[in-house]
This record gives structure tokens, sequence and C-alpha cells, in this order.
């Protein structure tokens, strides 16, 4: 994955780097299951416009499925990360965190812990 | 910052959360001090025109300086982030820490060490 280029940061993959659709996988894993539209839509503060259009690519895509289900006499939209939507996403986030480990490998003082091990001491 | 919706991540400025503009930001900040051009591009894996639209854009908001200097018979570009720029792009990485923090926190199975306490682990 990595070129000569240290700081390349390929595996920034393009799909899961936006913003909104970065928030609904990181939801979608933090609720480990399948999740409401709706609920989906407040906890990442997105419309409706958009969170359709970023789930629309993220299925399309094979990362998340979607299913309209009965709840009493109407119907809702529930989404969930599949297994491969997953793996992929996980190595986009393996890849945030090298980013997140150079800069505060630079930046000790930021840290209340002297090796920088931020993670670490804020559980 | 936080909004009521937790997975907003209202944090990721857009400025530095192109992938080429945060390459160009972590290793300005690995790099700590001065870096040439030449340096940048290759480090960042980045063509001269990416490179120039990136730093113009960074530069045009103050995030860094830029500087034409002598080397020998020739000029050469200096490129170093400024202390606004500093602390707006760390700003910007806790936010990225953040979403590091939600998904390791959910996918403990990830991690070496049971806690997911993953940048701990791997220094």
């Amino acid at each position: 994955m990595r070129s000569g280029a240290p700081f390349a940061y390929e595996g920034l993959d393009r799909l899961f780097h936006e913003r909104g659709r970065l928030a609904v996988c990181t939801c979608l894993i933090a609720n480990a299951g399948t999740t409401r539209f709706t609920a989906l839509q407040e906890a990442c503060g997105l419309t409706d416009g958009n969170l359709n259009r970023h789930l629309h690519a993220l299925a399309e895509t094979g990362i998340v499925a979607l299913e309209r289900v009965r709840d009493g006499n109407r119907y809702i939209t529930t989404v969930r990360i599949t297994a491969d939507g997953k793996a992929r996403f996980l190595a986009y986030v393996d890849e945030l965190e090298a980013v997140v480990r150079a800069v505060n490998a630079n930046e000790p003082a930021r840290s209340t812990n002297p090796a920088g091990l931020r993670l670490a001491t804020q559980p």
C-alpha cells in the first residue's frame, strides 16, 4: 500500500474519507448492528438528502446493506455495515491511525503522557 | 464544537481533510521545520501541480508560509507550517483521533491489547 512516499497515505480511500460517510461508518461500527435511518441521521447530524446520498454510495459499493422493514403500520429503513464493508473501513481507520501516530510522535508535548500515547490515557 | 450529533465530527475541517493537504501538514509537522518544495513533493507523492495547488490553499489561509531562497545560483521554494497553522492542524488531528478511538472502542478484537489501545502497543 505504501509507495516510496512515506506521507502519501494511499490507504485513505476516498469512499470513506468524505466526512459524512466517515460519520456514518463510525456510527454503524459503534452501534454494532442494524441502525434505523432516522437514528443514523440524528447521530451524524445529516439532512435526509445527504444521508440518502451517502447511503446510496455506500450501498452501491457493498459497504452497507439497506432494508425496508415493517414497523407497525408503516415501513422504515434500516442500515447495517456488511462484513466486507467493515473490513474495508477498518483498513481505512488503520491509515487514519498512522496519521495520528505520525503527528503525535512529533508533538509529544500535546500529550499528558510523555511518550505521546494519547489514546491510552483517554479511553 | 460538538452539536447534539455525537458522530457529526464537525472538527474535521475541510481544509485539512483533503488527502493531499493532510499529507503535506503531517509531513511538515514530522519534519519540524522548514522543508523544501521538492522534498515535500517526494515525501507526499504529489505532482508539481498538485503540491502547488495545495500549498496555495494552505498559504492563503495562513497555515503555511512559503519562501523563495537562493541556493547557489538558483532559487528554491521552502515551506514551513505557521504557529497558527500548527494549532489548527493539531485540533483537526484531535478530531481524527476521536474517530479512531470510537472505532477501536467497539472493535477491541482488532487490537493486540484487549483494551483496544493500539497506539500504545505500536509505537
